[in-house]
Parts: structure tokens; C-alpha cells; sequence
């Protein structure tokens, strides 16, 4: 007998929450219910996401008349700060329900720095107790009890999945982390930008929130805690005349006495048996196209040309890894499933 | 209890064969047993193609090591000419297998039209009497029983879908047929060319083969077949800067008392019940981005300025519906197994 | 000594605007003095065009502030409609100025297609007896001596300069004219729409404006007025995955004993002196690729496989040839001056 | 009356012969009457080069064949190796011509650096001392005297436009000097490669090289050279799905005492009075398709969130600034001509 989950996703007209649909598609454990749009209610999926218009999914509606009761889980894909008052809600009127937030609302610990970093107070903190940071590979124990998983940034979980495991092991230090990343453009989601025109953006490449980008104070929170002390590390995304996937370039210090083959050891022993992560091979090329629609990380280790430095190179799929394909394998565990339940797909390439 | 199939797969190392061990993948009846790619034999899948490295495939052989006794079906991704003496070698040692073949050798049914068109004499004609055409939704009989399924070419399949029906039920005329199609880079295959170099052929588009190519013989055949007449197509196809996608603009011309609302008809009759096709309503976009990686098919139906003259466009994923997926639809169809089966997967978008 | 006319250009902040702007940089006979941009007006030009900030050009100021009357010329790159009262009010107030449209105002000849095809009445039909169409090589005598030159849409320029020499000159037939357009994503604009966004127009081709796109109008008005009949033809644009370039796949009817070899003679024999234009040799590949950033236009001839049909294939960049480049190759012609100068720019390629 | 020049290519089938003809065409002093493209002897650029076929140029020829003391100059866009020994002896037989070599045969002084960097002795050693290093704005004087002209690679041209200044002027550190830079694929010449294929390439982004690659030891001489220190930099490349265009980003060290602010004036102060060299105001966008076909170099400088950090980020076209365009830059400094002469060209944009 399969058991089916009711679910709910706020926010069914963003990329993020298409992608989550896709993927939910064949969980056969899932079944979404509820799919919110304001802007779009009443009106058929279709007409929002075209590619999903034979999916058999519900019409969109207004959260404002959903019944939450019912639910096992409601997944958000909004902007954040949007779904704050939506998820007090949810909580309030159901004591069973989980919550699994790709938006950046319950990613930051701090209340300050979250108003700091996204420039308005947050307004379910006292919410934040029940939250558990989703970065699956590296959390599960949290996330299969709380009440809220919050899902991580894109770009925080290229890096953390990289950078973690070596500083955590003591093998590369706190200090001179270097983060220079590069995504696709639905990283910056569907709204309308000039800067997102395909005229603009094709055949282009260019940084944009140097120093300032909203993922970075992520970053730091996570790489702090697992090395008990505070990184403040350096962090440049750009953007890439693609769609999809995202690569991180972690540009790091070996702790004295340790070379890039400790380095190396310690992310292959500690991704052995995970069934999304991979090391790559010495000299094997690496590409965000390899893992394109899929759950899957490969991750590269590279001595630098700097004596006592190296490179470390994480690729994944920011819509999936990144966002919708993380959500349900913190699904998966929150309820208990096989981790990779759903998300078998291999890698759309070319 | 659930069938597992066992399968192998000539051609391994080119994008209609790793599409079809992507889609194979999640397919419950299907276990691919044999991978063939002679120049890389001995190597493992991952060499050639990384985003499958952890799929836990078997590792590449030559195609004169394989004992072929033991399979249930092979799947053919060589280039033509290739695969016919191989696939004889395999029917003439093992009388229950079938031979499911992505290339275009068993597509024409005349030997001289196939040696015109592909410049070398047929070595294999003995086999065409086993051979059904596996456009799936347009010969289900003779698929379920043939011994060989020729799977179409994609512009033939991406035409036959729009052309085939209204031609068969006499809407439009056998004259005057004209295909404009255009192709993702992809449909060249992975040789090395200098036009398919990305510096090239990226925001670009082309013409290429015009008047000439090697589908429109296929085309012909088809619906002269539907038409008992004999069909000669106009076919212009043009290279566009994007590695997947198809899309046909079929230009054709209403038999006198018909209407492009006929024609509407006919189609949305046709694939009423059809889980891959979807006929779109009037005014929706259509896009080969809301195919992409799906095994669907998208149809619109258009008035033209031109008096008694319509339009139909049709969009697929080359190496969908247009090759690999087609195969597995095909597979289903030939064991017996629901037709979706492993076809679930909605498409990429973005 | 050289001479140097003074220049106006109403909307530098569009995609036509600046490439008139880049392409006037290098003419040495053609000085900017006034750029209106009302929506960044008093900004520099810099602030909409980063690329430009470097080229000495004047601030953007508000249309209604410009003093016109010591102006040679005034360029107009504005959205259909907003032109018109602006011109009549320069023309009005300045008897020797020229003004080179690039908008759709004044192509059309007719006020009651205008309205019908642009869905607005036209507010200074007063001024159409002024109007020579600006397609170069065909309306030179005109041209030279209009005081309002309408350029050609960029698929009407693409479309005529294959498809009017022969049809003027008896070789191919006046129905069944299909126009199979294919367009790079700047022919939309820079306004803001979801299906430009690099995430949804990137890696997808489709359909646009089937049946119903306004140069289809334009179109027929140039090949009616050359055939002395009523000419419709069936025009479907396509969007491509690329900023610029255009290709136009003209299927057409041989005129009764008439051959393809006619057809390229034709074409060969109209287009022998043009600098900018060229007819490629049979078998000879041709891309937009190999016109980008130039006024080049190539013209390829074939064979249809239906007895009595050719295809032209005919490729222009959209900005130049399409707009800004024919706009200074009309200002050479009205003011005298060697056709070329200021358009030798070679194509960008790669 | 103006002075013309007579110019041979070596290498004229290469992407940066092209490009050097592209521009080259526009040059009032200059004429080639030699191109070179030993697999295309005796055929017409446009063979190779259909983009250029209307230009006028004189048709490929062997190197063997040409008689090369009548010319002034003579560019080199021939694979690294290939053409030491032609350049050999075009200067033993011409004791005027001067050689402006894009390759990267006499970039490197020391001769075992060479050997060790490209994998080959190098044969004409007896060159160097007439060599100067072709980075225009840094080496003017050494430039307008030499008899051969090393143009700097792309990489090395983007790195040290930005960090060689500030380096030279004690802001910056020697040490940990980190530069992670981002390429489109045209940098990789027109070989043949797998994974230059648009189907491998598009949608994707991949580093390459990692600490290896032969533009690191370039970057490290030059740095050497101004900081009297032996530097060494990481530099970690990546490929964009791209043809044109490419961005350094540079994570470097502020020497103690001195801020971003100083950093910013100090390439304001050296690139001030530089036509092709602009420091983009803080918080301006920057882009790589804002130099797009141009001479231009823009740079950007950033605080990092790592205290005593900067960011630099520099864009050029890797085929103009970074390749043909300095080569002709680097022609006008050695013939006395003004510096922009032929390189008046606005980027491309969109």
C-alpha cells in the first residue's frame, strides 16, 4: 500500500514552484491539493506554466480561501517575506502540518541580521524554534522533526556542500573564503527585469551584488557553525547566459599540514554513500550541463597555483539542488521515505 | 510482481542513445543490460557520458563481444548503415527479441529510395518484412506485434503528427504540403563539425539541406501511404541556436468545403484520448521550451492571410518524442506495458 | 572639407535608437546634437546604454523641450503612434528637414490599413505625400528626394529584398506567397514582457503573431504595388534564441516556364553592383550569423522538391539592414552622399 | 594624403585572423595584401570566412609562397609554435617589417618558462630581444620601437588591465592575488572539440584548466615585472556559453593602510585620459556585452565582505581587446599613427 501526502504549494507561479510540481509529478507519495497564485487564481495551472497544462494538477487559487486543515505538508515558493504571515497562519489552525520553505524566510537564525539582510523585520519569529535548516546531506537529524524546514539559498548550498564538510574537518581555515559563483538566470526568478531580457542577458556574463548579495550572511551562519567560530566569507555571483544550473568556485586556505589530497579524502569520505553527491575524478571536466534537471552535486578539487591553497568546484541545478529537488528530499525525510523517492531523474544533457 | 525486461543498446556513446538510458532509467520493466560503443569499450558509461557516471550502468563493450541470446529487446542508436548487420546477426540468433531502431535504416520501405537517400545499398532487405514504422499513436497494431520497430525520424515525427490526421481524413490537400522546420543542434548528433561549434552556430539561424534532406523521403512515404496518393513534400530545415527542441510549421492548403475549424477538429478528435499530444487552444503559446525533455507533442492550428491555405506548427523534443522517448512508447506498446510507462517525466522549463 | 549635417533622434533609449547611434559614430558626414529619451530625460545616455557611455554623445532630453529647426535630419526610433504628432510638428515648423522614421507610421500608404492593422487612427496622414518607402536598393529616385523616408519593417526589408525582384520581374507568381520568418529577440523591443526573459525565450523557438503580425500588411502593399495585382501572402514569424539576426524562408511558385535558374539569374542581375548585398552560390552555407552588426544582405536560391516551387532564404541583422543600418543608407541617398559611407563595418563573426 | 601600409596574415582561417580583418578593414592605413591559410590555399577568404567574402580581400595562400619583403608588417594569428620559424625568417629576409604576433610564441622571456608552459623548445630565441610586450596602455614606449610585438593573451589582458596598476602602485598585495576568470568559447579557437560543441557548451558553465592553465605564467611575469617580487597568482577559468566576451574577476589583498577608495582612484588616475579604458561608477552595471565587438575594457572595483579585500572586475571582448583589437592598437603605436585609428568601433549591443 502506498501512502499518499496531501500537500499544498504557495506560489505555484514562480519558477521555483513549477519546478517543485515537475518533480512532485512522479513522487508517488505526493499529492499536491492546493496550489496558490493570487495574481492567477481561479485559473487553470496552464495558463501560467504551459508545460504543466497535462499534468492533471488543481486550478490555481487565492491563499486567502485555502483550508489548510487538512494538509500534511504546504511547500512555499514565495518571495520572501511574503509567506511569513501565510505559514503563522498554517501553523496556528494545524498541529500536524509541516512547512518546507524554499523562500529565504526562515534561513536566518538572527532576526536582525534577516531584517538587515532583507531590509524588513520579520514577522513570525517566534516561529523560528520549529525550524530546521534544510541542507539535507548535512542536517538530517534536525529535519526529520521540525515543524519548518527551511530550505537553503541556491547559491548557500552550492557553496556549504563544498566548503562544509573540509572547514568542519578542520582541513581548510575560517579565514580568506573565497566564493565566486556563477548561475543561470532563473535564479533571479520570473519577474520582469530589463537586465533579465534575453536580449540582454544572452551572450553576456556580469557580477552583480558583489559584496552585498542576500545569500552571503547565509553562508557565514552555517560555515560558522560547524567551525565555531565567525566566517565572513567573500562571495561574487554572476550571472550566465543559461537558464539553469549553477557553479561555485571556493577559492580556500589548507590549514597548515594539510595538502588537496586531505582535502579531496575528506569530501569523498563524507559523500561515499550519498546517492546525489559525487566527487569527481582527478581530471575529469566538470559542468553545470552534467547535472541539468537533476538533484545531483559533483563536486571538483584543484590544487591552486598558491602554495597552501586550493579550488574547490560545485555544480548543481539551481532550480533542483537548489530549491525543488532539496525540498523533497527534506520531504522525504521529514516523512520518513526512501531519500530519493521522486527525485530518480537523471540529468537532462545535453 | 513486476516484468523486467532485459535490454540492450547498440550506440551507446551518442544523444539519442544516452537519452535513452536517461529515460530507461526510471522505466520499472526495463533493465539495460548491454551498452555497445566500439571506440570506447571497456570504459565505463561515465567516460562518455559524466551525467550518468553514478547510474549505475554497465560499463561500455564492443558490439562483436556481446552475446545477444539472453535479451528480450535492443534498442539501435547508431548512425544508418551501421546497425544492419549487426541487427541481422542478433534476429538471425535469437527468434523472440525485438529490435526497437532509433536510426533511419529500416524507415523506407523501398530499397532503392533508401540507397538514394543514404548513398549505399540496403545489406538487411531481407528484414523489412518484420518491420513495422513506429510512429506510436499512428500504428499501435503493427508495432505490437513487429519483430523491428523503425522509429521515425524526428522532423517526420514532428510533421506526421500535424500533416498525417487532416490528410487522412481528407481536410487538406496532397499538394502543395509545405514543411518548414527547425531544429535544436542536437539533431545533428555529437560529431565533430565545425558549423555545430557553439561559436558557430550560437545566435544563429540556418538553413541546411533545403530541398535535399534526408527526412523527406520518410515524409513522402507516409502519407502517401494515408493519402493513396503520391505525396511529395516541401521540406526546408533550419538549424537553431539551442541544443534541444523541434518545432514544424506545416504550410498546407484546405481541401475546397473545409475550414481551418475542420481542421481544429480533426486533429482534437485524433489525439482526444492521446496522453503525450495536446492540440493548443486558440491564442496559446506554444513553445518547444514547454516540451523539453517530455515525450509530448503540442499542436496549433492557425488560419493563413492566404485564402483556403492554414498553418500547423508542432513542437517536440528531438530526443523525445522525436527519437529516444518515441522508443520507449514503442517498447511499451510491443510488451505489452501501459504506454506511458517511464514517460511520466513533465517537461524541463525552463 | 566635410560636410556635417546636424542630427535629431526621437527614443535613444530602444534597441533601433542605439544601434543608429553605434552605427552613426563612425559617419563622418553625421553629428548627434539632440537624443530625446522622455522617460530618462536629463540622464546621460550612458544610464540607458551602458556600451555608449563612452562616445561623446549628447544627454537625453525630454521631445518636448528640443528645439528642431536648426536640425538637418531627425531620426525617429519611437513606438508606432508615438512619432507622429512629434514629426508633424517638426515638419511643420522647418521646411528643409528630413526625417528618417524607422517606427511603422508612415509605411503604410493607406490611413484605413494603418488603423486597422495598428489598431489606432493615424494622426498625420497629412503628411503621407511626403512619404517615399525607404527599402534602399528599390525606391532610390524616391528616397532621394522624400521628406519623410519610411524605413521597412525588418521582416517587410528581409521578405522584399528576396521576394520583390522576381515577382516584379514575372519569374515567380503573385499567390501563394509563404513567408516563413524567423527573428532574433531584439525585433520585440526592450519593453518588459515574460516570454523575452532569457529564461523563458532562451533554448526555444516558437511561433508568434500567426496570421495576424502588422508587416504582413506592409508586405503585401510593396509586392502589390510591383505586380500590379492584389498580393497576400501567408506570413508566420518565429522567435529564435538569439539577440540578433533574421531569416526569411520565402516559399514561392515558379511563373510557367520559368526555372530556379531564372530565379538566381533574376536576383544575381538585380542585386550585381550592390555593395550590400549578395546572392550565394549554390551549396554555399548561409547564416545570420554571417551578417551580424552589418547592412549585409545575403540571399540563397533552391530547388523545392515540389515541381514548380523555389525557396529564397534571405538574411539581414534586424537592427541593421532591418532598421538603423537601411535608416543611414537612406540618409546617404537623401543627402547625397556615397551610399556605403558610414555602413563599411564588416560583419561580427563569431 | 594618407599613408597606407602594407600588411601580410599569417593565419587568416583562425577566429582571431578574422577578427583582425574584420577591424582591419575599417583601417585607413591599412592594407592587407597577404593572407595566409596553408589547408585553404588558393580559395577565397569567404570560403572560410563567408562573413567576409564581399570584403575585397585577397584570396588564402600558402606561407611557403609568399614573398615577404615588401611588406611593412606582418600580422601572426597562428597556433603557438606554428610560427616561430616563419616569423624567423620574414625578419632575416626584412630588415624594416615589423611582426604584431597574437600568438603566444614571444610572450614569455624566459625561454624554459616557454618550454615548460607549451610543451615544446622554443626555436627562435634568438628573437626575444627585439620583443616587447604588446599590453598597449602599460607599454607604449617599448611598443612604438620593437620590432616584433607580443600581444598579450585574453586573460592576461583582462587580469593585469585591472590588477597591474594598483599592484604597481603598492595598493595591492603580491600575495594572494586570485583570479577567477570567465571566457566564451570562441577563446578556444576553431578546433574541433567535443565539448566546443553547442550541444556540450550551451546552457552550460564549466571551469577548465584549474591551475594549470598557460596563461597563469604570462600574468605572473608581467605582475613580476611591476611588483619586483615574484608573483604568483591562482587563476581558475571557466567556460560561458558564449561566443564573445570575456570578465576577469580578481579577489585580491589591500596592502595595509590603503581602502577600496584607493584603490578606485588609483585605475581612475592611470586610465584617465585612456579612450578605450573607462572605470565604471560605483554601483553601475557591468557587462561583458557592453564591449562587445569593441576595443573597450571596463573595470570594476568592489569591497569585498572580507575586511582589507577587494574586488576587481574587468570585461573585454576576447577577440578585440583581448587579440586583434590591441594587435591593431599595439600597429598604430608602432607606425606613429593616433592610437584609435581603425578602433572606433561602439560595442555591439545588444
Amino acid at each position: 500500500m502506498t501512502v499518499v501526502f496531501r500537500a499544498g504549494l504557495l506560489g505555484a507561479s514562480g519558477y521555483t514552484g513549477a519546478d517543485l510540481l515537475r518533480i512532485g509529478q512522479r513522487h508517488p507519495n505526493l499529492k499536491f491539493n492546493v496550489l496558490t497564485a493570487n495574481a492567477n487564481a481561479n485559473q487553470p495551472l496552464g495558463v501560467v506554466f504551459p508545460h504543466l497544462a497535462s499534468a492533471g494538477l488543481p486550478d490555481l487559487v487565492s491563499a486567502e480561501t485555502v483550508d489548510w486543515s487538512g494538509l500534511d505538508v504546504v511547500f512555499c515558493g514565495l518571495p520572501h517575506g511574503a509567506g511569513q504571515p501565510i505559514i503563522a497562519e498554517i501553523m496556528a489552525g494545524n498541529d500536524r502540518v509541516r512547512v518546507i520553505d524554499m523562500s529565504a524566510d526562515f534561513r536566518l537564525t538572527d532576526a536582525r541580521t534577516y531584517e538587515r539582510t532583507y531590509g524588513q523585520p520579520h514577522v513570525a519569529t517566534h516561529l523560528q524554534g520549529m525550524v530546521a535548516y534544510g541542507l539535507s546531506e548535512h542536517n538530517r537529524a534536525a529535519i526529520a522533526s521540525a515543524r519548518i524546514i527551511a530550505c537553503p539559498g541556491c547559491y548557500p548550498t552550492a557553496a556549504l556542500m563544498g566548503v562544509l564538510p573540509p572547514l568542519a574537518a578542520g582541513v581548510i581555515c575560517t579565514e580568506d573564503i573565497i566564493i565566486d559563483a556563477k548561475s543561470g538566470v532563473t535564479g533571479a526568478g520570473r519577474g520582469l527585469k530589463q537586465n533579465m531580457l534575453m536580449a540582454e542577458a544572452g551572450e553576456s556574463v556580469s557580477p552583480y551584488g558583489v559584496g552585498v548579495h542576500r545569500h552571503a550572511p547565509e553562508i557565514d551562519q552555517e560555515l560558522s557553525g560547524v567551525a565555531n567560530a565567525d566566517v565572513i566569507v567573500g562571495f561574487t555571483p554572476h550571472l550566465i547566459p543559461m537558464s539553469r544550473g549553477e557553479l561555485v568556485t571556493a577559492h580556500v586556505r589548507l590549514v597548515d599540514g594539510h595538502t588537496v589530497a586531505d582535502l579531496r579524502e575528506c569530501l569523498e569520505s563524507v559523500y561515499e554513500n550519498e546517492p546525489f553527491v559525487r566527487v569527481a575524478g582527478e581530471g575529469e571536466a566538470i559542468s553545470t550541463g552534467h547535472v541539468r534537471g537533476s538533484n545531483h552535486c559533483v563536486i571538483g578539487v584543484y590544487a591552486d597555483r598558491i602554495l597552501g591553497r586550493a579550488i574547490l568546484v560545485v555544480v548543481i541545478d539551481n532550480l533542483v539542488k537548489g530549491s525543488a529537488g532539496q525540498a523533497i528530499q527534506n520531504f522525504n525525510i521529514a516523512f520518513g521515505l526512501p531519500e530519493t523517492t521522486g527525485l530518480e531523474q537523471m540529468p537532462l544533457f545535453p
